[in-house]
């Protein structure tokens, strides 16, 4: 038999959890790209930016990738819930299964490299008060990342049930 | 129709996958265990090591938990070969299901947090050799680990074909 290409769940509530994933996306990336600090003063200042670290520019470009998978999803799922049709088939099921899958682990990954450097920086940095406040934007932005880790977790989970079963 | 509780690869193959993982974390857990470094000379001398660091910490823990995990699907997966049957049914595949993919998000996230905290740490320390070699141990351990993440989102890619289908 050949299974039906419908979804497991609501499209209503797919659309629900692509936007919510979307706005802590954008608000994660808002935050890593416009933090910056100075360290030092007068002749030995130094301006710090995100991009002085190899975890925060992987934390960003992982925000950015996933906005742009993820704002491409939610269009599909407004077509899918004002027409009631599923764009494609069970090819388009099973690339929603990987994609979702990949996205999942992306933002897992930029989210705990963004943890993994800044707790350990924030525990060696001294009483800055200015590094101090840009290491704690950086952990929000870690934070908010992976708020959206755990909603793209629910979109891949709900794309795997929606599986066609092969036998 | 009630889809049989098969699953969709040999359970050779989820074998071989399972101790890979399996061999993999080993050598992580015992890498990371086990590298120390000693920083300074005479009184200003200070052993370093992987407890340090949370990052690293967060690394071992999620290769530990990893191993208990793998250790027991791979029983499940060997009475599997030997008797032809699985353990369970249906609910079996749905705790398989969910296991496999928070196990993986684990791993994943255990390698991001190494690699986020060494890499930045690496470009950042000077050229005390013994410093270079622990962090480059870290850093090998934390690659073991993300090498074992994979083989564990191939399990969970598997697991995931292997849900009953709900319609």
């Amino acid at each position: 038999m050949a299974p039906p290409p419908s979804t497991v769940v609501s499209p209503v509530v797919a659309l629900v959890i692509r936007v919510l994933t979307l706005v802590f996306l954008l608000v994660s990336v808002i935050v890593i790209a416009t933090t910056t600090a100075t360290s030092g003063a007068g002749p030995t200042e130094v301006k710090i930016k995100f991009d002085d670290f190899y975890a925060y520019r992987y934390m960003l470009a992982a925000g950015v990738i996933g906005i742009g998978y993820t704002l491409l999803q939610t269009a599909f799922t407004i077509f899918q819930v004002s027409t009631g049709n599923r764009l494609g088939g069970d090819g388009f099921t099973l690339l929603d299964f990987y994609g979702d899958k990949a996205l999942s682990y992306m933002l897992a990954t930029g989210a705990a490299a963004g943890f993994g450097l800044t707790v350990d920086l924030n525990r060696g940095s001294g009483s800055d008060s200015d590094t101090k406040s840009f290491l704690n934007k950086a952990n929000a932005a870690a934070a908010l990342l992976f708020i959206a880790f755990i909603f793209s977790a629910v979109s891949s989970v709900f794309s795997s049930f929606s599986l066609p079963k092969r036998t």
